[in-house]
């Protein structure tokens, strides 16, 4: 098991008139690759788990820090490392490397395990900290 | 009843690198007016559709002409016509005027009344049919 | 003077398949508010500033906390707050309130006045020193 | 040469509260493509255009059509080919396949090359229309 990492490249549309990318889309990238970590590392996805079991899992926290500012076009890496679990939640974070090595920004997203239909949070189930556990085990762990 | 308009500035986020709109912006403009059409107009929202009747509206065609771009911060207004009605379908056109009073954009969408359980369409009620009659009497007519 | 505020409506476009507002989204309207506010109280914009002086106010930090979900459809006025000003950097506070007055989410967003040519950060001017305190005395300070 | 392809997968903030692609960011997907064949292809970008060249490639119409609606996590194939070429414009067609090879969407994207400077459209040159030649040739020609 690797940390789950994804190669992009800064959208034209995803930049503003300054020509660098427009700050809040760092947020669409994070959680791109949220997505996917739980398609390949908790097996399930957001869509999975409302329709199959009414649970949701809401972004209840989001934060972002740009230490450089990226160009249209620019390569960028994201790196995924899960930082902090709770009863009910996951902090992850997201770091968005240049083609240098150096991190560009560094998003951090708390999601909060929730039933859907009574809006109460839910213990995470045991198989689900296993397998975050395995994922830290395997460097996917926050080193900041 | 007067046609619905609808007051806009040009968002820095919403422009590209280029430092006018971003082209593909401008349907998100096209569907802020149409939702609040809705409200207005025919009296429900697409949420409360689906909550209540289990009934979609799902755009089915999209289509946007620039006839000269549109500048950060530049003042934008917005008014919407019905084009046609068809037996599930209704045609929506959305202008996009400068301070000047000049066409900037045309869009046109389609949205397609659906039964969200069976993905099939349904014939509009009577009642919507009878308000959109009236909006179009009242000037809410595309007269290009 | 009287502290900046925006009514919005949550957009169809704005929710993911949750039916709620799609947390990153919320950057969206709080860049639209502060982008206001650059216009009406400091009698400038992100693009003249671009385009008359090569300044820019780069967005270096965000943060936004959900205190409880937006549904789609729902009222929401924005409200915009300056926390802390720097050499160089304004903290803005952007809170979501429902229409019973309850603070749904709260947005941090930090600018720096940069320079675009040399990248290097800039002191703000005193007029927009004395703007800015106006504005805090006026009531847009945030009382959190 | 291939025909331009990319894999993406509908991503949960794509989705409105149907469920489904939210049919506006489909021409987000449209532009991702068409950003990547200019430098696979073309062997340049519209950010290197503007600062080397005062030159841009402003979208100046849109037009997407919707098969049938996309879910949410669901796989989708993007495949770009080219239209029609006129003395300064090329007209994108991009489709959308889902898993079982059928045409989801197919979104058309006309650009013009425009001097940003005089704002005035200018012819493609020599060595772009013999790169477009033989994508053409190669397979990329819009066979619908």
């Amino acid at each position: 098991m690797q940390p789950l990492s994804l190669q992009k490249r800064i959208k034209w549309g995803d930049c503003d008139a300054s020509g660098y990318l427009h700050l809040p889309r760092v947020f669409d990238y994070a959680m791109e690759i949220i997505d996917l970590w739980h398609w390949d590392i908790l097996g399930t996805s957001w869509i999975r788990m409302k329709e199959n079991s009414g649970l949701g899992m809401p972004t209840v926290r989001l934060e972002g820090d740009l230490s450089h500012p990226l160009e249209c076009g620019q390569p960028v890496t994201l790196r995924l490392s899960i930082e902090k679990v709770g009863r009910a939640s996951v902090d992850f974070s997201v770091e968005g490397l240049d083609d240098a090595g150096h991190r560009a920004f560094r998003v951090q997203v708390t999601g909060c395990l929730t039933d859907l239909g009574s809006k109460k949070s839910m213990p995470l189930p045991e198989e689900a900290r296993r397998l975050i556990s395995a994922y830290q085990a395997a460097g996917g762990e926050c080193n900041i």
